[in-house]
C-alpha cells in the first residue's frame, strides 16, 4: 500500500526514495524529435530513449512475453536473446512500438549494434523494448544519433527517470521495490491502455542484485507473472509488445529462494495494480474474487467475464449499482462454456454486501443506497490526493462447488478512456 | 436497404406502409406508471405493455432463446410453452426485464392468467417477453389493471405501435417485411445495448400468414438466427432475456419452403442490422468479413475478436485509421487459441484498401489520408438523414488457409455509449 501525497511533486520525491538501483546496475535517458513517415499530417513527435544496463555482463536473466500472434520486432529479438550465455542490458523507447513493419527487426538490430559499439560489446548482449503506435517504423537515424549521449549519461543512481521515460499515456511513473536480506528487487512498469491477462500490454523491467541462477530466475518470473500481470485487464486486449524482463547482477548471495520469490511476487503484484490504477481514464479499480470454483479455468473465465463486460464497467463508472449486469455477464460466460454449473449454489457480493444467491437478487432501497455510496467512495480523482487512494470495488463470486480461487483486477470504462483512445495518435 | 428521409416523421410514415399485420393477427399497446420497490429514490417510471395475438389459436410457432445461465422468468416460461399444442400470442413489456427476482415466474404467470381470462382461453396459450432493468420485480398490480384495456384495443392494423412500445434506449422502431407469394413475413425488434452473438440482447417478434408446420418453422428460425442475430455484437454481452418468437396464422398456403426460408433470413438479417445501427451511441457500423478460414469456429472467433476490441472500436469512433489495433486484436485472439495458424498468409484490408500482409503493414501518408476520409464518410448522424445511412466500415481478413467464411457486424465505442450505460437507471 502506497501513501498518498498532496501533490505530484511530493509523490515523485517519495518514489525517489525507493528508486535507487541495486548494486551492479546503471541507467540513463534522453529524448529526440522525429517525423512519422506514415502520418498524412507533417508534425514532429517526441520520443524518449532509455538504457538499463549492468556494469558487467550477467548470466542471470529471464523474461516473459506476450502470446499475441503478431509479436513486435523486440519480442522476436528478445526471444532469440534468451539463449545467450550472458547479457548486458536493455534499450527502450516509447512512441513507436516497432510492430509489423517490413524491416522492424533490422531496424532494432541496427540500433543495438550502435549501442554495442559504444559499450564495447556485441549487439547480441542486449534486449530491446518498444512501446507506442503499431505499424510505424522506428526513426532509426534520429535514434542512432542519440545513443552515444545515452551511454555517456549512464550512472548508478535512481531508476525514476527511466520509469518516467517509458511512459506513454500513463499518468504517473510506476516504481516498486522490495528488500530481501541484504539485497533488493526493484521494478518499473509502463502500462495504461491495452491491458489484459496473458502478459498485459505493458513493459516491465525488474532488477535485482541477489544471486539467482538463470533457470531458477526464469521459473520465478513465470510464476510471479501468472499470479500478477496475467490477472489484470483494462480492455481485454493483449498487445503485440508485452514483456517483463528480469536481470540479476548477482552481487548479493541468495539466502532463501522462497523469500526471493515472495518478494518478486510482491513487486509484480504491486506493479500490476499500479498499471490498472493508472489505466487510461480509470475512475474505479475493480477486484473480482472468484472462490470455491470447480476449476481454475472456470474461475479465471468468470472473473474475466465480469471485469471485461462493458456494461458492468460503465455502470460502475456511473456509481450505479446496476448489479443485474454482473449476473448477466456471469450467466453469459457460464452459458457458453461446456461445463455444467449449479447456478443455484452461486452467491455474489458487492462491497461485502450479498446481492444475489439462489438464482435471485436480494435488493431493496436501503441496500441500493448503501451500494451507491460504496461505489462513490471507491471512485478516485487526483483531487483526492496523489496518487489516487487504493480502494477497490470488490466483487466476490462464491461458486460453492469446488476449491479453486482466483483474483482478477480491472477497471471501469469512462469518457476519458474513449477520449484517449479515439484521439491517441492525433 | 432502407431509404433515407429528412425527418423522423417521414421515416415513420414510410415504416407504416410496410407495417400492416399479416392475415389472422391483431395487436395493441397501452402504458402505465409505477414506482420501483428496489430504487432508493421514489420516482415514477413509465412502462409500455403490448400484445401480439392470433385471432385463432395456431399450432405453428417457434422460438430461439438466450444461452445465458441466469435466464429471465419469460425465458423459463416460454421454454415450457414450446411443448404446447397451440398458442394464441405474446404479452410484452419494457422497463423491467423480470430477471432473477424471487417470484419472477409467478408474477408473469399471474399476468398471463389475467390475459387468458380476458381472451377466453388459458394462460398456457401465451408467451411472455420483458426487457429493461434486471433485478427489479414486475409491477404486477399496475400491469394487471391495464390488461383488460389492452385486450379491448386489439385490431388488425399496423404493428408499428408495438415496435415503438417495446423500445428501451432504441432511437427508432425497427420493422421489416418480406412478401413470399401471396403471404408475408413481418418482423419487429427491440435492441440497443447489451448485444452479442448467440441470441443478441434483444426481443424479436416475427409474424407470418404462410402455412408452415411447427417443426419446420423451428428449423427455419434456428437457421435464420444463426446467420443473422448470432452474427452481431454491440458490447459482447448476451443478455438474460434475448429471444426471437415466430408465429404463423397458416392462412396462406406455402408454395416453396426455400423461398420462405430466404425471406425469413432476409427479415432477420435486416432486423439484426437495424439493431446494430441503432445500438447505444453508435456512430459507425463495422462489418468484418473473415474469408478462407480453416474452420468456422476460427472465422467467427476472429471476427468477434476484432469487433469486440475496445481499442479498435474507439479508434474507429475517432475516425482514426489506427490499423495496428486490428492486427493486435487478431494476434491476441489467434495467440490464445490452440490452432496453429500461418500468420504470413493472412492479409487484411480496410475499406477495400490492403493494409497488412506477410506479417507487415503497408502504410504511407497517402493511404493514411484515404483511410481517415473513408472512416469519416462511414460515420453517421441524424443530421445526415433519417434513419442514418447504411454505410459500413468494412474490414476483411483473408486467412488464405481454408474455405470457411463468416461476416460479423458490430459498432464503434463512443462517448454516448458510456453516457447511456453509466446513467441507464437514473
Amino acid at each position: 500500500m502506497m501513501e498518498q501525497y498532496t501533490s505530484k511533486r511530493e509523490y515523485l520525491q517519495a518514489l525517489e526514495n525507493l528508486s535507487h538501483l541495486p548494486e551492479g546496475f546503471f541507467c540513463s535517458t534522453t529524448s529526440l524529435t522525429f517525423f512519422s513517415k506514415e502520418m498524412s499530417v507533417k508534425k514532429p513527435y517526441n520520443m524518449n530513449l532509455a538504457l538499463l544496463a549492468l556494469i558487467q555482463d550477467t548470466e542471470s536473466f529471464a523474461a516473459v512475453f506476450t502470446r499475441n500472434c503478431f509479436p513486435g520486432a523486440p519480442i522476436l529479438i528478445n526471444k532469440e536473446r534468451l539463449s545467450q550465455n550472458s547479457l548486458r542490458g536493455v534499450l527502450i523507447n516509447n512512441k513507436v512500438a516497432n510492430v509489423s513493419t517490413t524491416d522492424g527487426k533490422k531496424d532494432a538490430e541496427q540500433l543495438l549494434e550502435i549501442l554495442a559499439q559504444e559499450m564495447g560489446t556485441s549487439a547480441s548482449q542486449f534486449f530491446c523494448a518498444s512501446t507506442g503506435v503499431i505499424g510505424w517504423k522506428l526513426p532509426v537515424d534520429e535514434m542512432g544519433n542519440k545513443i552515444s549521449q545515452l551511454v555517456s549519461y549512464l550512472k548508478n543512481d535512481s531508476i525514476l527517470p527511466v520509469a518516467e521515460a517509458i511512459m506513454t499515456t500513463d499518468a504517473y511513473p510506476k516504481v516498486r521495490e522490495q528488500r530481501v536480506g541484504l539485497g533488493k528487487i526493484l521494478g518499473i512498469a509502463k502500462g495504461a491502455g491495452m491491458i489484459e491477462p496473458n502478459m498485459a500490454t505493458m513493459l516491465v523491467f525488474i532488477l535485482t542484485d541477489i544471486h539467482v541462477q538463470k533457470q531458477v530466475l526464469q521459473e520465478s518470473i513465470n510464476w510471479a507473472a501468472v499470479n500478477s500481470f496475467n490477472r489484470i485487464s483494462i480492455d481485454g486486449d493483449q498487445s503485440t509488445s508485452d514483456m517483463a524482463l528480469l536481470f540479476s547482477s548477482n552481487k548479493i548471495p541468495l539466502t532463501n529462494i522462497d523469500d526471493f520469490n515472495q518478494a518478486l511476487l510482491y513487486v509484480c503484484q504491486q506493479l500490476a495494480e499500479d498499471i490498472v490504477r493508472n489505466g487510461e481514464g480509470v475512475k474505479h479499480v475493480i477486484k473480482v474474487q472468484v472462490v470455491n470454483a470447480p476449476s481454475l479455468e472456470l474461475a479465471l473465465g468468470t472473473g474475466k467475464a465480469i471485469i471485461n463486460s462493458p456494461l458492468v464497467k460503465t455502470a460502475i463508472f456511473g456509481n450505479d449499482p446496476n448489479v443485474g449486469r454482473i449476473v448477466s455477464a456471469l450467466g453469459d460466460f457460464l452459458g457458453n462454456t461446456n461445463t455444467v454449473v449449479n447456478t443455484a449454489a452461486i452467491s455474489i457480493s458487492l462491497g461485502g454486501i450479498n446481492i444475489f444467491s439462489n438464482n435471485s437478487f436480494y435488493l431493496d432501497m436501503h441496500k441500493e443506497r448503501k451500494l451507491s455510496n460504496y461505489l462513490k467512495d471507491c471512485s478516485f480523482s487526483i483531487e483526492k490526493g496523489y496518487p489516487p487512494h487504493d480502494k477497490n470495488v470488490e466483487i466476490t463470486v462464491n461458486m460453492a462447488q469446488g476449491r479453486e480461487k482466483v483474483e482478477v483486477i480491472g477497471t471501469d470504462l469512462s469518457y476519458d478512456y474513449i477520449k484517449e483512445n479515439a484521439e491517441y495518435r492525433s
